[in-house]
């Protein structure tokens, strides 16, 4: 059967002061009024019902992961007692799944990714589903790119294999890591490359065959936890074996030399949110470009990026800042340099101003 | 006897978000950890005993007051029904006054100025304060100025008359009005002027005679108000006579045309903060001219004005920036345009913002 896999383990600073230790990115309202795991869940609901939907996040994060998605049974929030990167995190959920589900369909997901036309989303979903259900394999989706984005890593495809339901099935040729400006500019003019968007189909048996293939000491520790399912010393099992697994990413420790690879291109609208300056891709603008979440006044500025979780944010006479408040804190900082939020973090953590990390 | 009254009356909107309506600037803590109200009271008392230092402030205020202010007989917190502008205020002092000390000399003070050299500002006032009590008429201190101001009005002084313990005493020619900065310019090289600080000293009898001359329908509201004294029923006559009384400042309505009239140049590092930047004046700054009050991480940036009231404020890459943050509202603005934070404040109530005006 289809499942659904939200893979809500990030835990990046890119986003303080809205995110904090106990609440990551995946946790925050920036598009919405919901958080971004609760809006990449709704949109699996109406193609997965959630007793097939399963969160993998931080164990510190499952209490607030249930809270903020009652409608799953409580334990399909997996959580990992500290993070092991993304082929631990996929490998983990497969374990678990395959003990319920001997001949479960994967379908793998960032929660803190914003997609624009959910319809078209779901149906790319089905066909890279049925994909690797009727013809086993890995697949990966890979968003048909629109500019020469470094900030992405990048898929080289293949040839067309298949075509489902208008979606066109490539063999997957190579992973490629963030390019720079000009290699990304040649990868649009040959048009065969697509950005790498960490979204994922294949059947549980089949990933951990390619993990028991590439990576047996993953393998090994992954079996572990599988047999512990429903023994009820699952929580004791994951606590031994999961620091000690090893960690690697997907693409590189599994998919990059898997046996048999799949991309599906897809081109409905996607932001990965990768920083505060990137909402103005998801939020709409005013009349002077300023974008906002929560209560502003903005008083002769422009294109500045504005978002309260409570207080009230007035600008006057600014532009092209990002402005961010919390009850507790408050960054200002150009648009252009809002990657320098980490400095920030690093000084509050050597200051020991924990109360606001 | 010597007393000291305070005027806390003011209830201005340029400290935003800091300011609010049930606490305008003189409850702030601006300059230090204490409010200016508490530092002008500290400023005063090596000089004054508690029992004859008075506030005048306004109704809504009168318990926070209290609370600043323990050491005050509570009987000393003069509560104002409704502004009415400085004339009813220093006469409303003076009538109070009058009915427990007939001959009171009273010091009259703003609650929101910064005074750098307390020693100096404390031998001032006791020359001016011996000045009318010897020699009756309305006294003014008068800063000598610093620069061609065009934000305060000018004194310009006559002829010496006497020195007391250093301090000249000299007839006061004219008020004059804010004035272009041309003609400070010129107020300046003359050297006969001096900035109008609105600190005063007379008899509480000199000035209800003068109020009585001048503005006989305030005298006689005061009148009613300065009987009532002791007789249990104070608060009764001043909520039906104080709405009542004509509006107009202490400068115009008496002191411009009193019979006597004093001035004594001051030269003490004197402020009266009059907008976020006027803090560049009163707080140390940091190596890049940042200056900050409460927990400000500060990054890459220069000439800051920043103030918390809580929250960590965390500025990078900014420069000549006021940033303002509460728990519930923070400002940004350059500090060139701060004066338009009263533009803030008239969109938040025309939004019916009221929780955080």
């Amino acid at each position: 059967m289809l499942h659904a896999v939200i893979m809500a383990g990030g835990s990046g600073t890119r986003f303080w002061p809205a995110s904090r230790k106990d609440r990551p990115k995946q946790f925050l309202q920036l598009a919405a009024d919901r958080p971004l795991l609760r809006l990449t869940y709704e949109r699996l609901a109406p193609m997965v019902p959630p007793e097939r939907i399963w969160v993998v996040t931080a164990s510190s994060t499952v209490e607030l992961t249930r809270e903020i998605l009652p409608e799953l049974p409580s334990g399909n929030v997996l959580g990992e007692p500290v993070g092991r990167d993304t082929a631990a995190c996929v490998g983990f959920a497969a374990e678990v799944l395959r003990a319920y589900d001997p001949g479960a369909v994967c379908l793998v997901l960032a929660a803190d990714h914003i997609i624009g036309d959910e319809d078209q989303f779901r149906q790319a979903m089905i066909a890279g589903a049925r994909q690797v259900q009727e013809n086993g394999g890995l697949l990966t989706f890979g968003l048909r790119p629109t500019g020469p984005e470094t900030g992405f890593g990048y898929l080289q495809v293949g040839d067309v294999c298949r075509t489902i339901d208008g979606y066109q099935v490539h063999t997957l040729s190579r992973f490629v890591e963030k390019p720079d400006v000009v290699t990304a500019q040649g990868y649009l003019d040959q048009g065969n490359f697509l950005w790498n968007s960490g979204m994922f189909a294949w059947k549980a048996e089949d990933l951990l065959s390619e993990i028991e293939r590439q990576l047996p000491l993953l393998a090994e520790g992954l079996h572990r936890i599988g047999v512990a399912q429903g023994t009820g010393n699952e929580a004791a099992v994951l606590a031994e074996v999961y620091p000690n697994l090893p960690r690697i990413s997907v693409d590189f420790g599994i998919m990059e030399n898997a046996a048999v690879r799949w991309t599906v291109p897809v081109s409905f609208p996607w932001s990965d949110v990768g920083s505060w300056p990137a909402l103005r891709e998801v939020l709409t603008p005013d009349d002077a470009g300023n974008v906002s979440r929560g209560r502003a006044v903005v008083l002769d500025s422009g294109r500045n990026v504005i978002v309260s979780e409570g207080p009230v944010v007035s600008l006057i006479g600014v532009e092209d800042l990002v402005v961010v408040a919390t009850p507790d804190a408050v960054l200002v900082v150009p648009a252009d340099q809002a990657q320098k939020v980490k400095a920030v973090v690093e000084e509050l953590e050597s200051r020991g101003w924990d109360d606001v990390l």
